[in-house]
């Protein structure tokens, strides 16, 4: 691993200034996504891979590609390479089940996520890592599984292809190959390689040291026997958001020394929170997030009360200055989830030219919010304990590719 | 864990002398057993205890017990108390499957397993641990579960009751319960504690790191659904070779904190090479050890040839002086394994008083070990692969206590 030692380096230096890993994003400013990129080593997802993206598969991109919530990647390239010459690769995806309900920052992965499947026609894989939160929070076992059992229905709501979507916690799954390929990366990286890429102190509990194989293996298909058997080539690319990085970027350096291509990564944004983007939102603060079990009297009270906003003071310097779009929140949140770029182009000229007031964007985006809120609870209430055990029994998708 | 504290300082200010962990055993000298007892903090299983066993089994101990091979325990005098009340227990035991053929070193605890399951007719599960020698050993996995499968022929061919015996290997059980277990410990241990116990560093890798909870829990009955369902406090009694005490007072310090009792432990002696008494067999010189594939002729050459003998240069000076027992590989062997007390002291006294002579003596210890590897062979022989899936099946055992 001795390649990260450079990144690693910096890591150190830039912490001071902003923390992103697994467990923690925080800064002192806005996140600079750029020295992130630098620093992690991935590369920026340009205009140009989008464009490529959009010529492969006949459809217009992604709105998260539109407008580079989904901004860094690692071999993404590689990926269309094998899709044009018509070689399959599958999905790997996941979620560390440590709340009841998602806030809409947690929901950005599997929308994504779904469009990779819809437009790509792929298998996906979905962890739960409900292990991950037993050793990170203060939770029991059976609680873990419980919020694992309870976020599939959310993530599943999301509206995945049941043909082609393997959803499995690591209390249900750990074992036989999965675990032998857990075995293949522990004993390729070293303690201290890995205080390197995590920041594990000597206090730390040994299950946070062996986590970091659990999340690594989903990327090989040989963890999959019943999906993937005799298909060990398969190329993986995984949707996450940057904060994972670390991960893969571990993955990435044991996955030729076990015979495997590296795990290819599309990596997003954080969702911010809405007072304002300094880092991801915040589960304590119920105020800093849209959960997808608010009511809409509830998005429209935290947007108004909440939400900062990039506007003047007063109305009279409001027209005359127009907004500061760069902090405002309401423009951050349209950007995710305003589907017509015409409209969100007209919001934005006339709010920063102080034609349209706040009140007007936060209306607008109260809109936006309630109704994705509301298809998504609808789209949960439909999700049945049986349609649950049945994305979650481990069982061949023989149409996964079709 | 502050409890380990001022053992663990003993440790380190003794290791100079002699290093016995569960991957190590070397000493200047003889190993010193009674410091061994001392820095760990297990007991000296006296007479006292081994007679009150007699006491309630109406069984002559077995010779192991007799001769003081296992020498050392924790809390067996409680597993005394329960079976005394009619209360259950299970036996624990195990193996790292690194070698395609046995020695007699490797046989002793399962010979002495065997008495135990016999005489207080409990169920006994047996863990093959692949996954550690694939993270010690430089071995494939695979080959690791070969080797796994192989031995476990060797240790069916001991005499167990498949009617109360469950052997599994990591690699095939490790998930469900038992990885919610392995987690349960893992989140109760910090990384400085495991390098105090066991000594791992830096450059280790992290599968090192994590294995200690793979071998702790088989410790706890709600490792095995499907043995002991709903008996949640039933107790746990390890018989072992003392190197691998660690691992199992780490487990000790972790049970109660997880609801469970702390198993017991009855603890051997090593088994010594026949070229003298400083530690544990090496597998990489076959002439070390007496293997159970070895033929009447190799064991015949090996004794003869190899066997540190206590007698004395001379035939003359023999008769004078006698033989040096403490040091008499011959005598030690035939501690182990002659049957016959009364046959076991008048051969000491001749032999030690010089009447007897080295020749004579090796003569007989070759008559006891080509009957026990014979039969060994033998019993190996008729072990089917039907009859190792049949004992490594995860299945319920119906008359465990019976």
């Amino acid at each position: 691993m001795a390649a990260t030692t450079e990144v690693e380096k910096k890591n150190l230096e830039e912490e001071a200034e902003q923390v992103v890993n697994p467990w923690e994003v925080s800064s002192k400013g806005k996140i600079d996504y750029d020295k992130l990129i630098d620093r992690f080593g991935c590369q920026k997802l340009d205009d140009a891979l989008i464009s490529r993206l959009e010529r492969l598969t006949s459809r217009t991109p992604h709105v998260f590609l539109r407008r580079h919530v989904f901004f860094a990647h690692r071999d993404f390239a590689e990926i269309l390479d094998a899709y044009e010459r018509g070689d399959k690769f599958y999905l790997y995806t996941g979620r560390g089940p440590s709340s009841e309900s998602l806030h809409l920052g947690h929901l950005i992965p599997f929308m994504f996520t779904k469009y990779l499947q819809d437009v790509f026609k792929v298998p996906l894989v979905i962890q739960l890592t409900d292990d991950e939160k037993f050793f990170w929070k203060n939770l029991t076992v059976e609680e873990c599984r419980r919020l694992a059992r309870e976020n599939a229905k959310d993530i599943i709501a999301c509206g995945f292809d049941i043909s082609k979507t393997f959803i499995f916690s690591d209390f249900n799954y750990v074992g036989g190959s999965f675990y032998k390929n857990m075995c293949e990366v522990a004993s390729r990286v070293t303690y201290n390689q890995a205080v390197g890429i995590f920041g594990f102190a000597g206090e730390d509990h040994i299950g946070k040291v062996s986590f970091p194989p659990v999340q690594a293996v989903p990327s090989f298909p040989t963890s999959f026997p019943h999906l993937f058997s005799g298909k060990e080539n398969l190329r993986c690319l995984i949707p996450c958001a940057i904060d994972q990085d670390p991960y893969f970027r571990m993955t990435r350096d044991v996955a030729p020394r076990m015979g495997f291509n590296k795990p290819a990564l599309i990596e997003s944004l954080f969702f911010p929170a809405l007072q304002g983007e300094t880092g991801k939102m915040s589960a304590s603060d119920p105020n800093s997030a849209i959960y997808v079990t608010d009511s809409a009297k509830d998005i429209k009270n935290k947007v108004n009360k909440h939400a900062f906003s990039g506007g003047q003071d007063s109305v009279e310097k409001h027209r005359q200055l127009g907004a500061n779009l760069e902090v405002d929140i309401p423009i951050k949140y349209l950007t995710f989830f305003l589907e017509d770029d015409a409209e969100l182009e007209h919001i934005k000229k006339e709010y920063g030219e102080g034609r349209m007031l706040t009140g007007e964007v936060k209306q607008r985006l109260i809109q936006v919010l309630t109704e994705i809120v509301e298809r998504h609870r609808r789209a949960r209430a439909s999700v049945t304990e049986e349609m649950v055990d049945a994305f979650m029994a481990v069982r061949p998708l023989p149409y996964m590719f079709d």
